[in-house]
């Protein structure tokens, strides 16, 4: 599927565009939101859901950013990282923050496999109470 | 394999069991480590990596039992949310928070397959020094 | 390892690419057969496999595609989209199909998170009778 | 986290609830609202997209739900696969058509891996506009 | 589904049984077997493709039966990991064994998220008749 | 994150290249160390990690570098698949024997889901006599 520029878009594609680009300040939307056009009631669930979660709640927006891109970096997808790395940047994190991001990324993936592998049971001090 | 109490365990599987009682303040270790103490050398690695990289650095304790907890919840490993969803708890995190960061998960999932799905070619803009 | 084509391949792999160009009505075999052709045996048991199951069974054979295209969009197999993409177009998808597909599987990807992280216990309800 | 009954949700909650009912005509949710209950955002978000996505569109619903399945099967989430199957039946999808799914479902598994482990190439063939 | 029983089995079913069991010298089929037996066309498909590829070949049984482990827990499948567990202890494994390939599908898992995240360009020396 | 060559590298990156050198008996480190080195603590926790695994232990070399390169197969990790497909050829590994491991990787990825799908309870004879 190609990427849907703005000239070409729909109304409800336009939209969104513009919803984006007033929110976030910027001057056009990136290659994501082009190509998920192609599905426009995806593109507006997708932008509703992130500029709803990514925005202020109980995290800061820079550990949101993080979380995303340690779910991206697990789940090997070059162009989230891409995008979420320079989120994070633009949200202040540093080169020292990223690299431990990747380190607990890859600690995590080991230590899941060595808990699955070893069938290790839930310890009683992590239950919760209910 | 069964877990590996310390009465049973060799000098070498004590030695680390006793370094991780110190560091944490427990009064034992969790079943994790027990079971990993059948492989003596992955139970002296896989803690020496999780004490260095989970302790003081660039970003705080909590913030990254979270981005533990996100890529456990990506990998589907039950003790390991079990586990850092509780350490998290211990370093802070409220429910609110433990929402916040699934719902990043549910996000970060969805938006990787969609982003390879259409095979997104990365912006000029999140590309490094570019 | 280098595509095996006809003209240098055992009488094993022809007889599997004679089969596959007669059942399909193409003139060449893709590259993936001629990748696994250095495999004898597993070229001819994929072969085999999926000539049965992709063709006539319960489901119609466009369902089959878009489900192998699901599968393939969840495990990041760039290769295996861009020939069941194909293959489901020629089988009379549409844009419109293909982009609900990824819709499926964007929303699928995050639910199923969703539900392992919560711990969701099954519903009555959907436990089988049996 | 705890499932979050009727009586003690939100309003905004509440009005998830009341949606989901009414739309599939059932006297209460399922589990998986109830939990995802707990982020209440995301429950609304979460709810809108499925509603949308899983509703009439370019796919017919059972189609929809196999896809859904097979996603399930290959991340591994039990819950949704015993929802999603237990939909799939419900719009008539009978064992043997279950069965078909997870058939694809374990080749493409199977496929996927293969060509990424030989690199495969993409053939011209399979390019889009040539 | 439910397990089908040699009982009640249709004729390509027992076919299936009957050479499992004469092939490995048990008294009756595993569970794997009774439910895939729901799809007889792939468990005649799935029994061939294993029979010969786990059979001899380049590499000893065993080693087949670590690497089948190795994956079975890279993808957090309980079932597999107990029955090829138990199949590479009936052919030799000593729980070091065991464990150490635990250990190697830790790191590995581990390495494999850094050298993603980190986006490593393969090294010239790597690239096959280069 | 950029490459971080010998010339520029602190004491303690470099004392870890030193050591790499000198036990693989190489001129250079390959560009997986080199990138990892912009995280000094994981350098330096992976390789003493894997030197200590990978070297003797219960399983041969050649052995584990054939779990390695299963495990990165199942991940999609292209440069894993490159560095420990090389390592294994090294270690003598044949194209027969490569091929074999790719096609066991392709077997238990489709049995792990069909094993999941099924719901399949383990078999009494495969539980551990614990």
């Amino acid at each position: 599927m190609k990427a849907i520029e703005y000239e070409s878009a729909s109304e409800a594609v336009c939209a969104v565009y513009d919803d984006t680009k007033a929110t976030r300040g910027v001057a056009d939307v990136n290659n994501f939101w082009k190509h998920l056009a192609n599905e426009p009631r995806m593109l507006a669930h997708v932008w509703a859901s992130l500029k709803d979660i990514m925005g202020p709640g109980a995290l800061d927006p820079l550990t949101k950013e993080l979380i995303y891109l340690a779910v991206s970096a697990t789940n090997n997808c070059a162009y989230c990282m891409a995008s979420h790395g320079a989120a994070a940047r633009a949200k202040g994190a540093s080169d020292e923050m990223l690299n431990e991001v990747y380190a607990v990324v890859g600690l995590a993936n080991m230590t899941n496999r060595l808990a699955n592998a070893y069938g290790v049971p839930v310890d009683e001090a992590f239950r919760p109470e209910g």
